[in-house]
């Protein structure tokens, strides 16, 4: 069928074939059709959606499209684990440890960031000497030996989608969900894991703002992954303010160490447990949730997970005393308070301008090409539905420089005291079909 | 503001303004728009529509992409008249010398045919030396000289359409109402014509099949000349079966003379007085509708119109004679008729398949590439609404060659013949706002 002829038949809202699909994927990754032709595609699936059968054939061919990790030589059940994106996710950097302290066998491939969302390599990297370009036989090997490893991702795996998302940044089709869950859910696949446990954040600082649109996204990606024999799970959590404390590379890793030592946020560590309690759970390592939580809870308190941290630091070339030491990774000269200018109750932040304030400070990149300074960043002091007083500090700014005006403008923009304040609710649904 | 912002305000409903659309059109003939932007755009345009403002400014900007041609140096209001496509259509070659043998002006560019419908040039080439590549001063000498001039079209026209075409081509935008009224009205503006007259054809031969959808086609056509300064008007015509009798270059050249003669058939004859008076009314050449049917009757019963055909002949340097034994312009070895295979009436013939028909005896080209037999073609003796004995004859097949299985095949298909038949209405509805 020529492509033009598969545009005409989505626009005219017929659903197509596996067939078509594979074609379709298969010709654009090998540059036999025309970017025109696939963002008039893009487009038309914008504006007919897809079926769920429909989106797990184009994930599929997507997955297809490239290199495919082997992750078969690891033994036992691989949990992979996914966010959909938040500003001071420190999430990952906890949990791989932590679940691999009991007996989670943790294969992890991780990305960048660019904006205002930091990545998970990024923020590893703010630890001296931590190796995180491994050969996939080294990463395999680490896996088998020690249980965990994390790397960033190496080989070509989905080029059709790397080609299709830049297309789709150009053609304003980024927000297309069933376009969003085949390329989240394609490079997944490609990634060799058994089963996925999702994290689809919502709220303001988050891609979906609204939880309509989150849950509609987690259902997909599930069907997805039971589509392709992949146990998949989402929890759709809130993104209305930054998960935890701390936006900055060398804060997160703090942030994680007493994380693991059970002395971090709140909510950081309520999501830890329950996507750990999943993750477990799938990897068959207890029957049910609870179980899970409290084999979670006994490696923090006992210090396992901590020391499995410490141990991944080492196996990676790191410098593993850093987790004695971690204010060496907030080091700079400037830490400036913001003093609340009135009391109350905080009740609105933007996690994606306080992203976007860490970025001008340092902490993230603009462009592909700019460098990251690891030390810089923001230290949240109050979160939605704590009292302040009048003059007490919001949070620390940790800077390399004192011309800071622009960022505390933006920042006292985006926080919000008024005369109440709830505490948003974390974890809003599990989605498990 | 960025094409991708533009594309993503287009698609969330906002209206583009003029300057959006400018920038865009200038941007996409300058080569600094990408196709795959363009694409993406006139994808969203096929689901949002746009306003009238919208596409006469589209219109504007894609007839300021190229050249434009002055005809102020011609003296009077000049008229143009197009028509949105029909199988068998020989208006444009009897209109002109009719209307200019009563003192319009008469300055007509042209095309070629491609695929089942032929071009006016193509049928005008058909008469012996006729000469239709006249250059811009020759063309404007001639009317200003003798009151009417027929040429192909020279110069960059509307280079914006042109390149937009081909990209709908290819992308499944073909059929999207503001891109096809803004196709057709830049050429025409850029054209240089003071009004513009249009036929816009619907049923089975034409583009737009459905009534409803002819008519939106044709309001908006008028609503973007009048925003243009233009004065236009529409007529809605049947293209159910072919116009006339004659589909073919010289079959259709002959059925001309027999029209300039008033000797044509009944369908063509009426077409023609129709879109004649509103002509010569535009030109100021009557004040009413029923004075310039007159004009135009007289003319036709004095002769006077023929005589302006054979001048306009004479001019453009082709053999005048063959007016006086138009019998040549079909000399083929094989006349063949297609008897009926039953008694009854004519119900319905599909024009689009007649027009393949003669296509495929040569008289059509497949692409641009191929070269037209003038001679060749299909003569009706029977159409829509005609009552026909089992054995008689529906048509005459003139042919090069005696292999005519699949073409009589195809004609016997769509030719259908029943207990009744109703002759469809000519002239369907008459738009003038």
């Amino acid at each position: 069928m020529r492509m033009v002829d598969i545009i005409e038949k989505k626009r005219n809202g017929q659903s197509l074939s596996k067939q078509e699909i594979d074609e379709i994927i298969q010709g654009y990754t090998q540059n036999e059709i025309p970017d025109y032709q696939m963002s008039a595609l893009l487009m038309t699936i914008f504006y007919e959606d897809m079926s769920d059968q429909e989106i797990t054939d184009l994930t599929i061919a997507m997955a297809n499209s490239g290199d495919k990790i082997d992750l078969s030589m690891i033994k036992g059940i691989k949990v992979d684990k996914h966010s959909t994106g938040g500003v001071g996710d420190t999430t990952t950097i906890v949990l791989a440890p932590l679940v691999a302290s009991v007996g989670v066998a943790v294969a992890k491939m991780s990305g960048r960031g660019l904006g205002h969302t930091g990545g998970t390599i990024d923020k590893l990297e703010s630890i001296p000497k931590f190796h995180v370009e491994l050969s996939n036989r080294q990463f395999i090997e680490l896996v088998n030996e020690t249980g965990i490893a994390i790397t960033g991702q190496s080989g070509d795996l989905a080029p059709a989608d790397k080609k299709m998302y830049a297309l789709r940044d150009v053609t304003a089709t980024v927000d297309s969900l069933p376009l969003i869950a085949s390329s989240i859910m394609s490079k997944k696949i490609a990634s060799g894991a058994d089963a996925i446990v999702l994290d689809v954040t919502t709220g303001a600082g988050a891609f979906m703002k609204e939880l309509s649109a989150a849950r509609r996204l987690a259902k997909t990606m599930v069907k997805i992954g039971q589509l392709a024999n992949i146990k998949t799970m989402a929890i759709i959590s809130d993104m209305s303010q930054p998960l935890g404390e701390a936006i900055g590379n060398g804060l997160e890793i703090i942030e994680a160490i007493e994380t693991l030592n059970g002395k971090g946020p709140k909510d950081l560590q309520e999501m830890v447990y329950v996507l750990g309690s999943q993750m477990v759970v799938l990897a068959e390592k207890a029957d049910t949730l609870d179980e899970a939580r409290v084999l979670l809870e006994e490696s923090i308190k006992s210090g396992n997970a901590l020391k499995k941290f410490k141990e991944m630091i080492q196996n990676q070339g790191g410098d593993a005393s850093i987790v004695d030491t971690p204010e060496l990774l907030a080091d700079v000269p400037y830490k400036v308070e913001l003093p609340a200018k009135s009391k109350g109750f905080v009740q609105a932040m933007d996690a994606d301008k306080i992203g976007i304030a860490a970025m001008m400070l340092g902490a993230g990149r603009k462009t592909k090409e700019d460098t990251i300074d690891y030390n810089v960043g923001i230290k949240l002091h109050k979160k939605i539905g704590n009292p302040v007083a009048k003059g007490e500090s919001l949070l620390t700014i940790y800077a390399n420089q004192n011309d800071l005006e622009e960022v505390k403008h933006l920042l006292y923009q985006t926080i919000h005291i008024g005369a109440t304040g709830d505490e948003p609710k974390l974890i809003q649904e599990i989605i498990t079909e």
